[in-house]
């Protein structure tokens, strides 16, 4: 497989790209953390836009070579949740960081609204069954955090199966512990996990709506409830911020991501992944000393069964 | 549906059963807990099989009963959980306490041997995938259980995927403490979670493996493992001991059901069912004011169309 032609941005010499650093973007324990403290245009040290392509497409080797790495280990998972307001490019950074990866070893699964079978059971269980397999990345567009965002904006507790009982003031306290708990969990078992919060600015969502409803390649994307849950974004912005506060811990950090710059976002992510690869350090597994000595045994059978 | 026919024991009539205690064999905080002070021949205060299959036929009744209101408020669920040695009755005990209830709303699964696809992820990945819907009673036979005492028998740790910078000393502790907060979580979200170790005598195991080789009909259920895993006998004790030990809890405790003599561990088993379901105490959903007033206008339907 070859990931050629994938990026066609110009070509800049790999030693001459600045270096991206994540760090300002990992919250990790946020029980200061303010949303509106991250700007949603920021674009770090990057001059230009020519500069953070070159830097996607470059992670985007390593992310490939790790990934086959990865695989081969069949140990360790990488999970990597997105969630953000309509529109903050959640789809595009799928499309775009992660098309590079084999797809064999990448299942991507879209969380919508919940279907009758699974508002059957506890929230989690839809999210567990979607879990990557073991030397796989899985990638969640949309997740448990839903969970503890949308559910609080429309309240949909109190039209949920969930005795009444068990909905007092505490629930969102014990989701966000129910959610930590699961999570260290995942990273006690080998998953590593990487959540990414899409920041997108109010305006740029407006442009980036009406642009769904005047270009007719893009109408297929515009949905009416993008325009009325766009009407409950002071909430959103609260409850994602909330979300953060809570559920940002050493074994699974969440990423503010500026959204507002598409290239940058996606360039931030590839840094983020490529690096997260990097650092788990897969290993591709060594024949035991049995089996070396047994190489030549089997050589040697290939090699007598020439047809003549 | 009709449960009759199930149970041919002679008739006791039901005001004159004596009340069988289940809180003796109920463990909810057990850092003192020793399996040796539990008898495996104890049958209570009952003087009589016979004593014993009336009350099981009369907790059948209340079972059944109950089992249609949960269905009906389809809020809670049961989760039942069967853990023992082999030949201990626990297939025994889902059959004569279980084929009662409506089959609609029960999900039996027997946890065998881990599949490559299931080894492939987290070990709760199973055993979540399995969990049961609202308003049914779900029936594990072994469990995640399995996960912190046959694994440590036979150090299958050491042989699995988990990447073995994971596997220190802590693991067990680890482990134990994962099932805590996942039990816990399960009754934050509506289900009630029974576990049943059903206590057997090594010479009592001893005479129903010997029954399975002589009895022609019962060979089927004989497996040379039995007796291999029969001489880690005092290695299964221990770390069940540690088990119940370790995750008995208020929100999901265990229950050390004496299982040398069948008849009494399924009397106790079905009090304990039974008892339970009637604290969940289900209830039928009422029809709002607005259901009740157009009754009515849909009778009137109904009785319109009778053909002439």
């Amino acid at each position: 497989m070859s990931n050629d032609n994938i990026d066609n941005s110009p070509t800049i010499h790999d030693s001459e790209l600045p270096k991206l650093k994540t760090e300002p973007y990992r919250i990790d324990k946020a029980k200061n953390f303010r949303l509106r403290d991250f700007r949603c245009d920021d674009s770090a040290n990057l001059e230009h836009e020519k500069v953070g392509k070159a830097i996607l497409k470059n992670n985007k080797k390593r992310m490939f070579k790790l990934q086959e790495r990865l695989y081969a280990e069949d140990k360790q998972s990488l999970l990597i949740i997105f969630q953000a307001m309509d529109a903050a490019g959640k789809d595009g950074a799928i499309k775009h960081v992660m098309r590079g990866l084999n797809p064999q070893g990448v299942q991507v699964t879209p969380f919508k609204v919940p279907s009758p079978e699974e508002l059957d059971r506890d929230y989690l269980w839809r999210i567990v069954k979607a879990l990557p397999r073991r030397g796989n990345v899985g990638i969640f567009n949309r997740s448990h955090y839903e969970e503890v965002v949308i559910t609080q904006v429309h309240n949909l507790l109190e039209k949920s199966q969930i005795p009444e009982w068990l909905l007092g003031e505490e629930v969102w306290q014990q989701r966000y512990e129910q959610i930590n708990n699961w999570e260290k969990y995942l990273t006690q078992q080998g998953y590593v996990v990487l959540k990414f919060f899409l920041h997108i600015s109010k305006e740029e969502q407006r442009v980036r709506l009406l642009d769904r409803i005047l270009e007719k390649d893009k109408n297929w994307k515009f949905s009416s409830s993008d325009i009325e849950e766009r009407e409950h974004w002071d909430d959103y912005q609260r409850l994602y911020e909330e979300m953060i506060q809570n559920t940002s811990t050493k074994h699974a950090p969440w990423y503010v991501v500026p959204a507002d710059k598409k290239w940058f976002s996606r360039t931030l992510i590839s840094q983020v992944v490529a690096d997260t690869l990097e650092e788990m350090d897969p290993k591709i597994p060594a024949l035991t000393k049995k089996e070396c000595d047994q190489l030549a045994h089997w050589k040697q059978i290939l090699e007598d069964q020439v047809t003549e």
